[in-house]
């Protein structure tokens, strides 16, 4: 059982360095031979040769304007006191834009400043100067001028210029193929029913998509098992026919992982591990003369090693450089921890708030593509660094606009489905906004507020001495901060067990009393101060729960472990329950509300979310999940405003 | 000849909201029923419902490394000191990345800090966590999570996410059907043999290409003859197989521009005629619930009517607004005057020069599509604005990337074809790089010099005492600024004549002798102190030349202007005459330099050039094009630095 289970370590900029002068080095990167396509086929494509124009245009002299055209000569001397008499025919005649001047016209009279005195005699009140109100020929494109240089990504309009040059076919640059080889016994197609192990084969329609987005030909294969015969005649295949290669995955040194053995056997591996998270086990390689890289399994390494090692290939070989991502200032609303020694590409959520846009870092886990999805940019910690912590100010590259994220409430705090419900609403009237909510608890989410970094927060933090909810809270968390409290829901909390409830659990007690495995949420989250409460209540100490150290950070995680079979039971709301199929033990009713720093209260990002949570359409939603009451919702509960 | 010749002068913004508000009320902006398509086909579709996820995933908990999964309270109490020894299948097993975890364990122990005593018991030093590197169920997506809301434009990533939460298809809107309607008894298609009179058919490309990249799918339709009945019939098709119609041209208010009246036949009329430069015959219009709109014919008032009036119906109609145009501050290099009472739309050059972006107004012809293909931004001037001087500071439109921009060499001044191809092999050489020339001619360009707004500039102005080129006029104009001049070119000079020059043109004296047209170039231009100097010379007057007062801006232009018999003779270069196919006269050999200040000379802007200069490729291709001599291409003519 040996295995080689180091990977390099490369620093990034030295890995990309070194593998493009490489692959420059073996004309990997020049373009392939130009094709030539109609020019109305062109927007996106790049011009491999400077495009000259064929005619000049206009190619005769034409009337720019609705009017008469005259011999300029013929015309001195009008004016209001000596208007002059002219005849059409002689040479003068009426035109309209666009129309050729006739033999020895060389200026045209706007039809405003022409008054007929009958159908073919005119008068005329000033004197034309020689070519007004003529495009002459060339005005436009002149025979033989440079319209676009070579290595030019054509735009609607080029192809205007273009065909106005009088060419109906230009010469490109041909999109590269871009091989794109699935790898894995595991991988199985979109839409088949999943058995345990089976991993659905997504990452090369989102690799596939990218490189059709960067301009290349996308070349999908079918997925080839773990073997390392088949994988060889499926590179063999795809080097001849195509560009590039990309092996997705096997790029690690795990037992199965071929793709670094493979390379090395066909042509030469000159990267295998870089410094970077995710990402690290990429294979950068060249096989006869083509890149041939190995992307790692899973999907955000996958996408990250895309971006950062084929893009500029495929721009390269397209004349180009890739675009540089927008970039913008953000303040770090928590604390960061990177390891040193490696760059890592942190996923942020991004929000206006104040005069700052903060970014809170979401999921780190390199398999999570919702942290891509969910992601409005990015933040490279960099090898050298070992993080930031709060407040401090950084740079983040955009995955969306900034004039988006400025359109964004942020709301930090507890998790609630109806937030979902509410953000789907709020796009949908308003498709410029978006809400986007990080899921900290409810502490977390009044410890945001109180350092600005939110627009507004969910909570329902029980006050054990009077039963109240919230309210206590924040008097004592934002004394000095005048908020409005509105609420949201009444939402029934509970234990979330598996369909039909096996071990009748029949509340908190049950846990410890029968030794039955439990999911728990993270501190400072309001489901976890009930259920501390509810402990509290009955003299259990946490210690007797089985999982208890065990912290997911959304109900819909704490239903997902109970359905997994990995806890007995976890506490949590009864939508979270419903949407799994799992049975729900009522614990208690809780009032769930949003605080509102009175600043943000009548700002377009508080006062859309209002107007939406009165309407019937997003109640009616929000009760069909189940376990709702929404009698309160959109009423204020607390106003500390003056 | 009664004609309607005045069209309404709405504000845009007044004339924007009416259309869109009668449009919405129409319900013509809401997006039609939904389709289905494959997610794998999604990228770049807008969604029209929420998308939940139908499974979670990972589906089963999966191993997160390579490694042996165990039951997590088998290894408790191991350490260096301690080390336990545990048996595969009891329940401990081999995983790798992605496999599901055996019933029974609950954490993964990395490959890397496990031994192997044989080929069934292993030993490890540190007990596992429970749940350490597993991927638990649910990790990325639960069931039933909403992976992304509606009206959310999907991007390569977001495939992944849906196709991980189980979906194969997805409800997106339709992308809005854009009639397209070619309509002009003067149009042919593109590639047909030109006649006078003839204008190629290239708007609704151009349009098309626009609708396809907004998120629409353009329908072009077949030209049609200015016939009313002909008209009616197409655009009666039209609205009844497509969303939205664009009616191209026709929209003012010449004898045989229908669109209007045809719109309010059918329809009804909203605007006719907005305060716009260019732009300003458009026709908004609405026929049974659908956009109709009439676009005028001239290529840039096309492309501008479409952008401000055609782009917010299609992305209301895919649930979306159009994405903002990033903008840029920038210093007026030229004066700029606009008429009052209308908004102006000016395409002007963009540079960096020092730490100022330069912005100078290219050709404002409504016709003149090449000022969008040259443009880099578009400079608004408001209504109830006249302009801009020189110096002022304002805001731009981009239309490429401010990170070219800031990679581009400003090159004001006297224009020569060399340029062209120096620009060429430019682009070609750094595909980030840009040169942008101004032609203003060789005084224009040293004052662009003096106010710190150009790079270099191209000079050839001849001292009239000395017989030498551009030293006397740089030490005069550029006292206090040391810079460095170096030869592009030595140029034939002379009169550019019709084929077989028909009036037997010897020379200058000949122009006023037998009173034969003329065509200048602009005050401050080389070419045309030249021409001064050898009228002065031989004793003429430049009253007595014909046309001397008519200007054009460059060489090209004047051969176009002797091509089309609009005059007899012009100054030139050989290579202008010879591009068009016309005769040349040679008057003098000239020197072309580049005068690149002091402070520029050192950085990429002026080094790649100097690079490019020397290439034997370069060389070769602008001694094609006639007239040239390089003999001193490169080298340095004066240096005033220190």
């Amino acid at each position: 059982m040996k295995r080689d289970v180091y990977l390099e370590d490369k620093p990034l900029e030295e890995a990309q360095q070194e593998y493009l002068a490489h692959l420059a080095g073996v004309g990997a990167l020049a373009p392939g031979p130009s094709e030539v396509i109609a020019v109305e086929e062109g927007a996106g494509r790049v011009t491999a040769a400077p495009v000259y124009a064929r005619t000049s245009s206009p190619h005769y002299h034409a009337a720019a304007m609705d009017g008469v055209a005259v011999r300029a000569a013929d015309t001195f001397g009008a004016s209001d006191a000596t208007p002059k008499k002219l005849t059409l025919g002689a040479p003068a005649a009426v035109v309209d834009t666009g129309d050729p001047l006739p033999p020895e016209c060389d200026a045209v009279i706007m039809i405003e400043d022409v008054h007929f005195i009958d159908e073919n005699v005119f008068e005329i009140t000033a004197g034309a100067v020689p070519w007004q109100h003529v495009r002459v020929i060339g005005e436009d494109v002149v025979a033989t001028e440079m319209i676009v240089p070579a290595n030019h990504r054509l735009r609607p309009v080029d192809l205007g210029g273009i065909l106005a040059g009088g060419l109906t076919e230009i010469a490109v640059h041909p999109r590269p193929k871009v091989a794109l080889l699935p790898t894995g016994t595991e991988l199985v197609q979109p839409g088949v029913p999943l058995k345990p192990g089976d991993i659905i084969e997504y990452n090369t329609r989102v690799l596939g998509a990218m490189v059709a987005e960067w301009g290349g030909s996308p070349q999908r294969r079918e997925i080839t098992v773990d073997d390392y015969q088949a994988l060889k005649e499926r590179l063999e295949e795809a080097v001849a026919e195509c560009d590039v290669v990309l092996i997705n995955a096997g790029s690690s040194a795990g037992r199965e992982d071929y793709t670094a053995e493979l390379i090395g056997e066909l042509g030469r591996v000159l990267t295998h591990g870089v410094a970077i998270k995710p990402g690290k086990p990429v294979v950068l390689g060249e096989v006869a003369g083509k890149p041939v890289i190995g992307v790692p399994g899973y999907s955000v390494s996958a996408v990250l090693a895309a971006e950062l090692f084929v893009k500029p290939i495929i721009y390269s070989k397209l004349g180009a450089v890739p675009p540089v991502r927008e970039k913008t200032n953000a303040i770090v609303s928590r604390k960061i921890v990177s390891p040193m020694g490696t760059e890592e590409f942190v996923r942020v959520k991004l929000g206006q708030v104040g005069d700052k846009i903060i970014a809170t870092a979401i999921s780190r886990g390199a398999g999570v593509i919702m942290s891509m999805v969910r992601a409005d940019g990015i933040l490279r910690v960099p090898r050298l660094s070992e993080g930031y912590n709060a407040g401090e100010s950084v740079t983040v590259e955009l995955m969306r606009p900034l004039a988006e994220v400025r359109e964004t409430t942020v709301i930090i705090g507890s998790h609630d489905i109806a937030l979902d419900v509410l953000a789907n609403h709020l796009r949908q009237k308003y498709p410029f906004a978006t809400l986007s909510s990080a899921h900290v608890g409810s502490l977390g989410g009044l410890s945001a507020l109180k350092r600005g970094e939110a627009h507004c927060a969910g909570t329902h933090l029980l006050d054990e001495e009077t039963g109240d909810y919230n309210v206590s809270y924040i008097k004592r968390l934002l004394a000095d901060q005048p908020v409005v409290l509105v609420n949201l829901v009444y939402r029934e909390q509970g234990l979330i067990v598996a369909p039909g409830n096996p071990h009748g659990i029949r509340g908190v007690e049950d846990l410890a009393a029968r030794g039955l495995s439990y999911i728990n949420r993270q501190r400072g989250a309001g489901t976890r101060i009930l259920f501390d409460f509810k402990l509290k209540e009955r003299g259990i100490d946490p210690d007797d729960i089985k999982g208890y150290e065990r912290e997911e950070y959304t109900h819909m995680a704490v239903a997902a472990a109970v359905a997994s079979g990995s806890a007995d039971a976890g506490m949590g709301i009864r939508a979270a329950a419903k949407a799994l199929g799992l049975d729900f033990v009522p614990v208690v009713e809780e009032r769930y509300d949003l605080c509102i720093p009175g600043i943000y209260y009548d700002t377009p990002y508080i006062k859309r979310l209002l107007e939406i949570m009165i309407e019937p359409a997003f109640q009616k939603e929000v009760q069909g999940l189940g376990g709702y009451d929404l009698r309160d919702c959109g009423k204020i509960m607390y106003d500390s405003r003056g």
